[in-house]
């Protein structure tokens, strides 16, 4: 009986023959080396050996993608997908990626590597734990039943102190406003300590929910150390509180299952770093791939950017991003995450973000958008509402603002 | 009083004047935004701004090294030097690279942006453990004195069982081996478990021991969730081993502490999945500023690729980063770490490798390099011995061979 087996896309760029490339990328990653070694017998390479699926030659380029020793004016590429036997690992996230995405990036042979999708046994979905409150968990906390969360980043990024930090919920509560978020640059600095802030937060949104019936969902940034991380979320949830945030490439695969593990609130994941990641084209990760194992690992609101970003990012890529979280990763279990826009946000980009996406299952977060609005943070949230609830009812946007002041006011605003 | 800043040099390419463009980036990822707020006030922008430091233009780019939105033919190239108050987030590594490493790559004015190092105050040397061992710990538990650790790896990387990895190390042990690995992609499926692997390993190891005095030192890939590494750490050290392996980019930072704030054991940290981090030359990291950051971690090991390596990095690169570990991060604490060498090392690479590091603290790790010596991997072993016995003494290699066989059956053999 065949063993089940975990699957991985990458778009390839070499000067070599692809049926070689893909090859060597397999030998590489699973039980084959450059020299011929005694052990490696034909029943350990059907046992162990990553196959070559399936290689799809796209349009060649006609340089290298990446420095390197290459000679020749035509390099191949193509969509290769290789498979590994899920015994060489099991089913464990952090071998997976030294696996999928460890020291094949460096091969001589190729000019562009970049891993664009997985897909992976159920076994996985057995094993960790997923999103635990994703969309309908995030609604039901927060209070917000359908469209999307109007949010908001506390800015300055860094610098205010737990009471003007608290100062600043209040306004924006006061504006209407469903979320906020630390910024990522903010956690725990002797200038506003964690759990100062969180309490002097915490206060004002529990007296808001107390008197109003809504409690407003504030991402804590818990940032740090696996004890640290744990302790702060105990003092989120004991404060009342109903998310904490973590930036995924400052805590790593394991760091964040150290969280997610022991998390009893929505995790808002951050992608601060992303650009690293994904920016040369012909290398890195794609964020289909990148953000699936995230979610398998329980995060529950991923960033996706937005549209007509202040970020380097095509209005294409976000889509996809965005499109992506609400992809099935399991047949039982599709663990979607809900896409957190943001950048540059306001009420201009809300027709084609929900044209685009479908659904109106999001965070949508503004800064400027809200607080920048002529007359006000209230008049802020207010009209970024209006725009959704028009949107998602197929209302233009310019119709709706003529019952609504909030709203045309700002569509002169936001050009 | 001031307080204590941090700095990290970037290698920046950007069609904007690069005075701005430096700005923005110290903006990013402090106290500013892209909007007037009301709260940033000069006092809080005092406090807690970034700051340029120094900007050093270099020779311009004719086009954007990045896909973006850009105009125009000249993209200017420079290193920047930004600094931060330490009290943003306090000595804190996972929070410092969502700092100097976070939402900066992607901005819209950079056509290309590169960290290339960073200048962290004493604080970080207090709060985190560096590397427990180094170079003196891991001589003093491998018994090797002087010269580099003559090691090796599993090969096929994936598929032995425990008794075939155990038979492996026999013969390695009696090839004469001071250093031995798991590969990356094994660490503990079904086929061959972690605890039957390390057991069956060191019955070997510690027989030999036993008769001989000489203990080889095996790095076990403990890569997991925290828990797991502990537990793995904890099963070596109850055997009798000396060293545990992770896989750095698949736990991350966060991660890592976990394993090494319980460690009492030398850790080999592999950098598998860097290509990803740095094959773009004007995106991502510079091995020095990435190396800096696990070094302050606790890594005790790290691989620098090697000379004449099967990937695709050239030999200054290697040298850079092989260097980069030797230098001093505090004064008080220079948190050396060890180079490991490998990837395609065989005898050729030895003059080169000694005359460029200037010293043998280092791994030397080959595969084919022993097991492909024409005589068998114990003359492969005695070659590289050799080679490096030569190479310290300032005797050419090809000299020293006309007494030493088993170095000239490999001069013969390694072209």
């Amino acid at each position: 009986m065949r063993s089940e087996r975990f699957e991985a896309d990458y778009l390839v760029q070499t000067p070599e023959p692809i049926e070689h490339a893909a090859a060597v990328i397999a030998g590489e990653q699973s039980s084959g080396t450059f020299i011929a070694v005694p052990n490696e017998t034909p029943e350990l390479k059907e046992r162990s050996a990553a196959r070559v699926e399936h290689i799809e030659v796209l349009a060649p380029a006609t340089g290298p993608a990446l420095p390197g020793r290459y000679q020749g004016s035509e390099f191949t590429q193509a969509r290769v997908t290789l498979s590994w036997p899920l015994d060489n690992i099991g089913a464990d996230l952090p071998n997976l990626i030294a696996t999928v995405a460890g020291n094949l990036f460096e091969l001589q042979g190729l000019s562009g590597l970049r891993l664009l999708d997985v897909r992976l046994p159920d076994a996985f979905a057995s094993v960790y734990p997923g999103p635990k409150f994703g969309v309908s968990g995030t609604r039901a906390l927060s209070g917000v039943d359908q469209g999307p969360l109007i949010g908001t980043i506390i800015k300055p990024s860094v610098g205010l102190d737990p009471a003007q930090t608290a100062q600043l919920v209040t306004t924006l509560i006061d504006a209407g406003i469903d979320f906020i978020k630390d910024d990522e640059l903010q956690c725990d600095g002797p200038r506003c300590p964690f759990d100062a802030r969180a309490e002097a937060v915490m206060a004002v949104i529990n007296r808001h929910a107390d008197a109003t019936g809504k409690k407003v969902m504030y991402a804590f940034n818990v940032t740090g150390e696996v004890d640290q991380m744990r302790r702060r979320h105990d003092q989120v949830q004991a404060l009342g509180g109903s998310c904490v945030m973590a930036s995924l490439n400052s805590v790593g695969m394991t760091g964040f299952l150290g969280l997610s593990r022991h998390s009893q609130l929505p995790i808002h994941a951050h992608r601060n770093g992303w650009g690293y990641l994904s920016r040369s084209p012909m290398l890195g990760w794609d964020y289909r791939a990148w953000s699936k194992l995230w979610r398998i690992a329980g995060a529950d609101h991923l960033h996706v950017n937005g549209l007509d970003n202040k970020f380097s990012e095509d209005n294409d890529s976000v889509m996809r991003s965005a499109q992506s979280l609400s992809t099935p990763i399991f047949s039982q279990h599709p663990q979607r995450a809900m896409a957190v826009f943001s950048s540059g946000q306001s009420v201009k980009q809300i027709e084609q973000t929900y044209q685009r996406l479908g659904h109106a299952d999001l965070i949508y977060a503004a800064g400027g958008g809200i607080m920048g609005h002529p007359d006000g943070p209230g008049a802020g949230v207010s009209s970024l509402r209006e725009g959704w609830h028009a949107a998602m009812r197929g209302i233009p946007i310019a119709t709706h603002a003529q019952q609504h002041p909030a709203l045309v006011r700002a569509l002169d605003a936001y050009q």
